[in-house]
C-alpha cells in the first residue's frame, strides 16, 4: 500500500493559476509562490454575488486510532465538486512542531489530501514563521523597554506575553532569562509557547483586514505596572512594525486537493489551547467565491466546534448551514475501552460503550440550531454489525449516518455524504449561541461544561478566582472564553474517554488576550508548549539529492 | 529629499520573469514568489559557457557616518551593465534583527538599491526563518534525546549548539532552561544566538548542493559525552529532517536593482561573528550566467574580505579578479577623531589622521595578488582638497582612486569606476591565501592579526588554549579560522579607530563548527546576540491599510 506522501507525490497537480481560475479569482488577485501555491489578495468589490453555504466538519474526541477529520473534509469537498456543486475548502495550516514530533503531516490522507503535501506540512508560504518572529520581536521590544530604563513602569514579574517557537520544545517551557549581568537584559522568569498558541496567531486568524489587525495588536496587554495597571502594545508604539511583519501572512494561501478542489489554507491555532479554526479572511473569501465552503475545526466538537460557533461565527457574521461530525468505528471502540492492538476484531460491547462520546457531540452540536450529519470514516476492519449498531444509535438521536470511504477513493467515496450534506444546508437554521455576551465568566464556563462537555460544573483555583476579580475592575470579565483543555476527553482528564458524567472542569489560570478579544481558561494539566516523543517523526524524514522527500506522514 | 523607501517604492519594477530572461535563466529554472521575487533552481548542464569575472566589494572599518558598501556594489553593477557589460550582483540577505534595531534596511541606498526593498528587508522568501526553525528543531531534538534517557551519554553542561532567533534580543543571551520539574526538560545553562551566527547559516552558505548540505549537517558537533567525546548530528539520525527544512532555503533568490540588474540575494552570515559572505550557490550561479559578477563581503576588509579570500574562495574554486575598497571622506574623518556632528566642515588634519585605516586595508588586500581599486563614495560635504588628499595618499600605495556618486545617480554615477574595475579584471592575478592549510591555529591567527589587522600578535585565554589542546587530539586543530571581532576597529577594541599599532588580539574562546568546517575564534567582547537600542527602528515603521510601508530605512 502506498503511503500518503507517495500518493501525494504521484498525484496530478494543476498549475495554481488554473486552480485560481477554476475558483473564479482574477489573475491580479493571485500572488504565486512557485507553481503550486499562491497567496490571494481579494478585491472584494469584484465579487459581489453574496455568500455560499458553509459546512463545518468536526469530530468525536480523538484517539490514537485516528479519526480522519481533515481527510473527510477534503473528501467531502471533492465529492461536492464531483456532484456538480461549486465548492471550496478552507482549512488551517499545519504547525511544524507536531510534524517533527508525534503527529506527522496534517493535510488529509490517502486520496483525500491537499497538495503539495510536503510544502503544506513544512513552511507553506511562511505564515507561521512571520507570526513567530513578529511575536518574538514584540516581546524583545517589551524587554528592551524595561532594560532601557523602564519608562512604562512594567513589572518584570507580571509580564503576560511569551516568546514563541514552532517546535515541540519542552525544554523552553520554563526558563530564567536575562542572566549574565547588567548589559545582558533584566533577569526574570518566563517561557516559550508553541507559535499556534500565541496571541498573534489568534489575532491574525480573527482579523478582517490590515487595519483591524493593527488595532488588535495595539490592544494586546503585554503585562502590568508595579501598581497593577495593564500596559498595552499601543504604549510601546510598535504596532506598525509588528503589523508590517504580518503584511503577507494575513493573506490566505491557495492550494488544491488531489481532486483539484481549490483550497484556502490559512491560520493555525490549535483547538486545545486556542480557538482552533482557520482564518476569518480565508473562510469569508471561500464563501464569496463558492456555492459551498467546507471548513473544519480542530480536535473534537467540544473544542474546535464550540469555539467555531461561539467565538468565530459572530465575527464571521455567518453561521454554518450544516455540521458534519466524523467518527470511526475503531475510535469508538477505543472510547469503549479497547487498546489500539485490539481494534481489528468485531467488538460490539466495546463499540456500544464508546458510542456515548459520539452521542454527546451530536447533542451538543444540535442545540446550536444547525442541521447535524454524522459520517463514519470507513476502515476495512469495520463489520456490518458494527456499522448497524452505530446507525441505530445515531438514528435514535434523530440524525442520519452516511459512511464514507475517502482515504481509498477520494471524493468518489463521499458522493452520498455530499448529497446528504447539500440537502441539510437547504434546511432552515435557527442559530443561537451557547451563552450571552453579558454572561459572567463563570456562567459562560458552566454553560460550556454542562451543555457541551456533559459535565457537572466548573471550579476555579484561588488564582483563577483572584484573576476574575481583578478583571471585573478592568472590564474584562464579560469577554468570550476560550477553554484550553485536553482533546482526548470531554473532561479535563485525558484518561476519561467515552462520555464521563458528573465531572468537574478545573480552571487553574486565565490568560487575558485583549487583542484577540477573549480570555483563555487553562484547565487540568493542559500545556501551551508540547514536547517531542521518544522517537520523533523527524528521525524518519529523508530527502534525496533531487529534493524528493520521504517518511513525512 | 526622498527617503530610500520612497525612492524604492517609486522605482519602475520589471516583472521578475523579465529579469530572469535578461539574466539568461530558462523559464523552468525560475520559481516565482510574487511578481518581483523568485527562487532559482539552476540546471547547470544548460549553462556551460564557463565562469565570468568576479569583483569583490569591501570597505574600510565602518563608522557611524556610513560608508555605503552595498550602495556602491549596487551602483557599480548597474554601471557595468550601463556600459555594455553583462553583469549580475550577488549579495547577502539582510537579517531582520538589525532592521528592527539600529541599522535599518540593508539593500543599498538612494538610486542604488535592490528592490522590492521592503520584502528584502523583511522576510524575502523565508530563508532566515527556515534556518531559524531548522536550528531550533535540531537543538530541541538534542535536548529531547537527553530527556528521553540520554542514549548518547551527552553531558548537558557541554552542549555546543544554541537555539537561534532573528531578533536583536539580549534578554536571551544567557538563560537557564528546562526548569519546572521532571516532565519539562532537563535544567541546563544555554542561550540564544542571532540566526546569522548559527552553524546552519554558515553551512547553508558554503554548501554546493543538497547532498553536500546533508553531509555537513551530519558532521555538526552537538556537544560532548560525559567522557569528553564529541557527538555529531549523524548519531541523532535527524540530518534528513533538518535538510528537508532547508530544501528551499538552499536555492538563491532573484531580485533586481532599480537599474534592473539581475541580483541574487542569498545567505546572510554577519562578518563580525561568522564568515560574512553570500552563498557559494549564488556566487557560482551569477558567475555562470554573467560576464561580470559583483559581490560584497561584510563590514571591513579585515572581516568579510579576509574570510572571503581565505575561507570562501577555496570552496568556490575561483578567486576574485578585482577587489574594490569603499571609503567615504566623512568616515575617514571619523577615524581621524571627529564626532559625527563635525563632519560637514573641511578638516584635512582629521582626514589625514584617519587615512591609515584605508591604507591598512589596501595593503592587506594587495598581498592576496589581486588588483585593488579604491573608490570614494561621494557626499556633498566633501571638498576638493579633501578628495585630493585621499588621492595622493592612495596613489603613494600604488593604487588609483575613482570616486562615485551612486546614491544620487545610480549606475550613472559609477561608469568611470566600472571602466576602471573592468580594466583591473583584465590584469593577471597571482592569488595566494594568507595561510597554509596545515598551519597551526595560532600560526593562522598570527598571520591574520599581523598581516590583515596590522597588530602585534594573538593571545589566547586559558580556556582557549585548553580548547586548542583538546582539538589537537580530535584532529580539529588545522581547520580554517573565522575570527569573531568588532567591526569598528582593526583591533578587538571598538574604540581603537584608524590604524592602531602594536595591539594584541585576545581570543577568549573557540567554537568548533565542524559542519561548516572551521573554528570560530571569539575575540575581545564580541557577542553573538546583539541588543536593541534605546529607540529601536521598529518604533518608526508604519503601514497603512493598503499595505504601504513607511519608516523602514
Amino acid at each position: 500500500m502506498k503511503s500518503d506522501i507517495e500518493i501525494a507525490q504521484n498525484a496530478e497537480k494543476w498549475p495554481i493559476s488554473k486552480i485560481a481560475e477554476t475558483a473564479g479569482f482574477e489573475p491580479e488577485e493571485v500572488i504565486p509562490y512557485g507553481s503550486d501555491k499562491a497567496k490571494i489578495e481579494l478585491d472584494a468589490e469584484k465579487h459581489q454575488g453574496g455568500l455560499g453555504k458553509l459546512i463545518l466538519v468536526t469530530s468525536i474526541n480523538p484517539t490514537p486510532a485516528g479519526e480522519g477529520k481533515s481527510t473527510v473534509a477534503v473528501g467531502l469537498a471533492d465529492a461536492l465538486n464531483l456532484t456538480g456543486r461549486k465548492t471550496m475548502l478552507a482549512l488551517r495550516e499545519p504547525s511544524l512542531g507536531p510534524v517533527m514530533g508525534m503527529k506527522g503531516g496534517a493535510a488529509g490522507g490517502g486520496y483525500s489530501q491537499v497538495i503539495p503535501m510536503e510544502d503544506i506540512n513544512l513552511h507553506l508560504t511562511g505564515d507561521f514563521h512571520a507570526l513567530t518572529i513578529a511575536q518574538n520581536t514584540l516581546v524583545a521590544l517589551v524587554d528592551n523597554s524595561i532594560y532601557q530604563g523602564n519608562p512604562l513602569n512594567l513589572d518584570p514579574r507580571q509580564l503576560l506575553l511569551k516568546r514563541t517557537i514552532d517546535v515541540n520544545d519542552r525544554e523552553l517551557r520554563n526558563v530564567v532569562m536575562g542572566l549574565g549581568g547588567r548589559t545582558s537584559g533584566v533577569p526574570r522568569e518566563s517561557g516559550f509557547d508553541i507559535t499556534a498558541a500565541s496571541e498573534l496567531m489568534a489575532i491574525l486568524t480573527l482579523s478582517t483586514d490590515l487595519v483591524d489587525l493593527q488595532k488588535r495588536i495595539n490592544r494586546i496587554v503585554v503585562g502590568y505596572t508595579y501598581d497593577k495597571q495593564p500596559v498595552t502594545v499601543s504604549e510601546l508604539n510598535v504596532a506598525g512594525a509588528i503589523t508590517t511583519l504580518l503584511k503577507d501572512a494575513i493573506k490566505p494561501n491557495l492550494v488544491q486537493t488531489i481532486g483539484h478542489t481549490p483550497t484556502l489554507i490559512h491560520g493555525g491555532p490549535f483547538a486545545n489551547i486556542a480557538q482552533g479554526t482557520n482564518s476569518i479572511q480565508a473562510t469569508k473569501t471561500a464563501l464569496m467565491m463558492a456555492d459551498y465552503t467546507v471548513t473544519e475545526a480542530g480536535f473534537g466538537a467540544d473544542l474546535g466546534g464550540e469555539k467555531f460557533l461561539d467565538v468565530k461565527t459572530p465575527l464571521l457574521g455567518k453561521n454554518p448551514d450544516a455540521i458534519v461530525i466524523v467518527a470511526t468505528i475503531r475510535a469508538l471502540k477505543m472510547h469503549g475501552g479497547l487498546a489500539k492492538t485490539e481494534l481489528n476484531q468485531e467488538d460490539l460491547p466495546a463499540l456500544k460503550a464508546g458510542l456515548g462520546n459520539l452521542g454527546q457531540h451530536i447533542n451538543s452540536m444540535k442545540r446550536y440550531g444547525i442541521p447535524v450529519v454524522v459520517t463514519i470514516n470507513k476502515f476495512a476492519s469495520d463489520t456490518e454489525k458494527e456499522v448497524q449498531l452505530v446507525e441505530d444509535y445515531v438514528s435514535d438521536l434523530g440524525v442520519k449516518v452516511t459512511p464514507v470511504d475517502v482515504w481509498g477513493k477520494g471524493g468518489h467515496g463521499a458522493t452520498e455524504l455530499a448529497d446528504e450534506v447539500a440537502k441539510a444546508t437547504k434546511q432552515p437554521t435557527d442559530f443561537h449561541k451557547l451563552y450571552q455576551a453579558d454572561d459572567d465568566a463563570v456562567v459562560k464556563l458552566n454553560k460550556i461544561v454542562q451543555t457541551i462537555y456533559g459535565g457537572k460544573q466548573v471550579e476555579l483555583s484561588d488564582k483563577a478566582q483572584k484573576q476574575l476579580d481583578s478583571y471585573a475592575k478592568l472590564g474584562w470579565d464579560k469577554l468570550p472564553i476560550i477553554v484550553a483543555k485536553t482533546q482526548y476527553s470531554l473532561s479535563d482528564d485525558p484518561k476519561q474517554v467515552a462520555a464521563p458524567a458528573d465531572f468537574i472542569i478545573h480552571v487553574r489560570e486565565f490568560v487575558p488576550k485583549l487583542g484577540a478579544g477573549f480570555l483563555v481558561a487553562l484547565t487540568g494539566k493542559i500545556l501551551t508548549m508540547p514536547g517531542l516523543p521518544k522517537v520523533p517523526a523527524a528521525t524518519k524524514i529523508k530527502i534525496d539529492g533531487n529534493g524528493k522527500i520521504s517518511g513525512l506522514f
